[in-house]
């Protein structure tokens, strides 16, 4: 059929089918250090257990790539399309997202024979070649399955956050304080002019919700050369940013309230050992020289009142990190092998945590949802959360772009979620 | 003394007085064809019974002009600080905002009287002269009235509804039903290019959230000659709008799930006479003519989708009202004496509906909240909420400008807020 | 007709017609304190406004007597028969009970002409003569009658309770301390036996959950020869009974620590002042000497446990009153003039406060439900609730029997409710 | 030492030790169908999964007989104190009850050596023999053991029944629709009389709340020879019975329309197949002959008023059960290694489907609660919950008594509750 013959190059395809094993097989390994009992964690409506993401990463693949362009496959099991759909409409009904964990079946051991079925049919597909649809659907997919990889860690550090024992994902050799200094905080000036926002058509892969580029007028601005650090979030909890209403927006005022928010989240003070925090690699004391993470929007927000400055817009950190020529190579990913934000640099924009930007997260002028199931990926959701720039800890460098747009809900906390100020101009 | 001396004009006096005596008394005006019992009505935590309209628009010069300005003042009653301040947090703490339909004591009697007080109080400061502090105050003071009196008939409105008895704010005369035909939609095409975007110094009056007026770059689009109907409303539930997910933003979908949302608010369909709605002029048929009204935002966006088309954003609201030269006196505001939107006409921006736009709430850049108490009139607000502009059928004409931003959450209905439709430029 | 002719005893009839008139009245004289803006208030789902009181007394003279009985009555408004149905499904589907205190209309002076047009035509039936099935029906009504002027009291002191300004619903003139020594506990023993139990055949009225009268065999016990008074409660406070889980039963320990229990409704302490409480003579110092009210099933069944007696059943109380031949002219009820419980006498068994029994509401051994809507009356709350005992300062004598069997949540406060020690024979 | 003396003989050390591997094998019997997933499965607060089943138990062991009594003996894992404690005050604070679900660590693995630990611990304690406490605390042990086995198999079946694959703790081999006439009800009937009530001294093992023994009067009634069947339901169903408020229990018909109950849990309308029900053998079409079960009391409450019967007492059961000499020996328990009700026989008491009465859980005269925290055990819950009697398919025989009293809420239908219509004496 003529529309087989897009990707012939066999170098093309031997390198995808490379990156294909490469992503599939990383979400494997990610799960290694688990325990068959913690693959059905799932501590709160928000978060997915492993096994489920395990499964619905091989269910995109399955749905949109194997069913409709692989003659004669057959769905290894018809009701996984219900079990393990996440939000697409189109597909059909989806399973409750806060039941997740009552899944005890598909057992482990049936989702990875899933998985390995799936491969082997979008292994045979590479083989016969792809056309541009089946293309675009598979680079998506690898891009989904990285998503949900970085929320893979996210959960789970949620998940064993709630058991009193507060087991390790990981323990932790060497010590954890790092005893540096934090370097001064700086201003990068970012004159005022008009400025091109959004993915370019040299980028080897952007998701919709960063397209079209477009122009934007951005008056002149100030932005900080590092997140805030531990340290400096100790200072503002020490004078009391976390009791004064003044500082807060008034949304964020009444979730501060009733969750009784003092500390991000994670934090614990204990009597004798100061402030102490849960982390991948189980509880840890706070290191002054990390970067803060896991707060919410709004105690970003709080903070940065606090501290005179303001949160930056997304414009405002994508003009940035044009203007500073920002490389993600520079950024501390997954690939560095820590699973938590190591201690901030003089000069540091992308990766180690994501940065809350005041800006809610919306379609940019001209923006078309995609025709189909795949439509559904990003375009609705773009009410009521903020943008989020730059990638953390535990995202992957292969799937960033400083065009990324990242988008939680203002309360939410369990991301890696930091803060950068920018502040008007200094004359 | 000195500050004292700003104001001296006695024509600048008069004329104020005399606009202070009148919003004040069109506060009681507005309430005169209630029942006693209606004083205490409060259907929902977000709407607040006329009586406290009444006496939180008094607090509010009690605590900002005479306390602070007027010798020898004392107020009325020191427990009217705590009952009746709805947010100020640096004023101190606030009675419960759900339960203020549970304070039958003040009576009204006593409300009226404190009115009386305070009015003689302001006019004597008045007499004396303002400073340009003063003057600053008590025009927010107005405008503060002016925005409870509109919520006033929002909120009655609410409530009435929630009564089996579906007793009318006012009876209406005449046929309800205009029989008109509504004129073709047209499209304004507005072409690319920096605009000016704020209050102008030369404005009257602004709040703070409309300044600093700054410049913004926009991709030429086109904006709809007049709002939507009903007759185009019934149009979009006909094609089973209400039913398909495709059209409804995530948040919007579940809202329209939870609340089992199958029209406007109001509305009922009677079997035999069809569509009704519940009014100021208590229940009447929907007319086709008029702008649909009590809607969410998540049904515009739905109906805009559906429509092949989308929300303006506030700044292409404020850049087509420039480009149209539109004018505050042609639109349909409270001085009309009609309390329900009236039929669209061929050409129509502002007033008879709220129009909502796909912009967040947030301060404009180089936003800085005022000092003090009145720093937190709307600042601390900008989070969650969507943007509507234009003014409606129950705003006041003097109260409106085309820089003037409300603001209510995506999910809120009980506001005459409709829609309007853009698009980007078609070829 | 033949069955008119049932009561045709000329004194019967005045006799009948003086008190349904005087209970009429009296419903009337006791909102006569109130401000009209306190007829609408309604605090909580669990209690009702003033004016609904009215209106629903006056529902179920005008459905259960006047609309079957009276001939060519016509409803007054047919819509009140929806909005004033308590609970009667029989009778059709009823107005939200939450959103009472939203019904602004019919107005106070709507109610009142309204309740002047039914006592009319219950006049002209007495006129009449009544037959058996229509006397019975008007002692209901007028029972019923008394025991919502009962919650009106109760109803009222929550609602002004929730109000900052503390108004009172009645001045009260003299100390509020009465100085008095609480006389000594004593104990009266019961042997074991047969005992009879229920309302008896020469009882003028007795509602249908108090009948058939029955034997049950009951061990030798010992009861308390008055209730628990505010000193002892003190003393149970200061011995930390609210913070020792081993004293509650474990729903009691739940709702004490969801609640915040740490003292009895409407106590609150006062730095200077001490404990104060708010009754219907507004705020007053807690009196050592009366006896606590305004408790729980659950706190009231904590103070026996710690106190090393229990609650009595309800067949244990009312075995002690046949025992003991007590008398509802001893006890403190409405007549007596005093809207709060005097301080304790040597020996008191009825009136002043209600108290809690260990017995869960039941049906007696044969209890039949009456046929048609009034077999909703009592047969339909025999789950889940507790029976209190006895009476309180806001019952009416002429409303109450030794027999009377009153029913409530176990965590309900805002009635009257106290309690009284029981204990197992001593040897 | 002295208290070391009680149990010498040898041969019974020997049959008690018996005894207690084979209680304590069993929970490990009962799980072996499952897989490492389902251990973790908790599907609603009220219900426990069956890993913190095994170690609950084995809790009970450590906390109450090891630690008190083993010299030497040293937790297995002292946090495990906390996570395993289900309501004992006394002991200390517990982990959240809804949160069990969430405990992936410990593993199966590790508990199940933790259970190896404690059998050995106590055996050793058997072997060097019991004094009268630790005999005492061993029978309470394998008591409360094995109503967490009964436990096991209710919430483990309703945890499967939330997941749409349906799996089946076990398969059924078999025809399930038996095809039997079910026997017609025949009334047993009671005279009046004293009755005694409660364990007696000759029996083996009682729990506190049976106690202590005492005489009730009864009036005469009768009881039916058998429970009511699926089939007598699906008339009840047929008939309306869901949706007749008169019917129903104020509470009860509060309780069916907020869940939307139209059937007994589990059961599901097939279009074609007709009432399907879940079972711990997967999906089974609703067999006529057998009993009625997963129905709270309130359901049981209006099938017993629709067939102009009620329920029994539990009085009237237990006595019932006396003049009738039922012996377990003839019921349906878990031996029978059935696990779902059969078919019900012409005449039959115990086993098969609990029985709800109108009884509310509470004190029999002059019981005293154990001091100490066993005290917990059992007094503690009276309040709120209704009796049931009888025991069901998945209770041990050898567990039950006639006088044994199980609790539930009246909403509650996870157990295999069903119900036995009892009415007056009939002339």
């Amino acid at each position: 059929m003529q529309h087989r013959q897009a990707s012939t190059d066999e170098d093309a395809t031997r390198s995808l089918t490379a990156r294909f094993n490469s992503v599939r097989a990383r979400s494997e390994h990610d799960c290694a250090p688990l325990e068959i009992e913690d693959y059905s964690l799932q501590a709160m409506p928000e978060t997915s257990p492993p096994k489920w993401h395990l499964a619905h990463t091989t269910w995109f693949f399955e749905t949109f790539l194997l069913e409709p362009f692989l003659p004669g496959y057959t769905p290894f099991n018809p009701a996984f399309r219900y079990l393990f759909n996440s939000y697409y409409n189109s597909i059909g009904e989806q399973f409750s997202r806060a039941q997740r964990g009552l899944l005890s079946r598909p057992t482990l051991t049936e989702v990875l024979a899933w998985r390995e079925t799936v491969n082997q049919g979008v292994r045979g597909l590479l083989a016969r070649g792809l056309d541009e649809e089946m293309h675009r659907r598979l680079l998506i997919g690898l891009h989904h399955e990285q998503q949900h990889q970085e929320l893979f860690f996210t959960d789970i550090q949620y998940s064993l956050s709630c058991n009193p024992l507060g087991p390790a994902y990981r323990e932790h050799t060497g010590p954890w304080l790092s005893g540096q200094h934090t370097p001064p905080l700086q201003w990068h000036a970012i004159p005022e002019g008009l400025c091109a926002i959004g993915a370019t058509e040299t980028d080897a892969f952007a998701f919709d919700n960063e397209t079209p580029r477009h122009r934007a007028f951005l008056p002149a601005f100030e932005l900080a050369s590092r997140p805030v650090t531990n340290g400096e979030w100790l200072a503002f909890m020490a004078d009391g940013g976390y009791d004064d209403p003044a500082l807060w927006l008034s949304d964020g005022w009444t979730a501060r309230q009733q969750q009784g928010w003092q500390a991000p989240l994670y934090w614990q003070q204990d009597e004798h050992a100061g402030w102490q925090s849960f982390t991948l690699y189980g509880m840890q004391p706070v290191d002054p020289a990390r970067p803060v993470c896991h707060i919410s929007a709004y105690e970003a927000d709080a903070f940065a009142r606090w501290a005179g400055a303001r949160l930056p817009t997304e414009y405002e950190w994508e003009a940035a990190a044009q203007h500073l020529d920002a490389q993600v190579a520079d950024g501390q990913f997954i690939g560095d092998g820590h699973y938590h934000p190591r201690p901030v640099r003089a000069t540091q924009l992308l990766g180690s945590v994501w940065e809350w930007t005041a800006s809610s997260y919306g379609p940019y002028p001209g923006y078309q949802a995609p025709a189909g199931a795949l439509g559904e990926y990003n375009g609705k959701f773009m009410c009521n959360q903020l943008v989020l720039r730059g990638g953390s800890c535990v995202s992957d460098a292969d799937h960033l772009r400083t065009s990324y747009r990242n988008f939680f809900y203002p309360p939410d906390r369990w991301q890696f979620s930091g803060l950068r100020l920018a502040r008007g101009k200094q004359p």
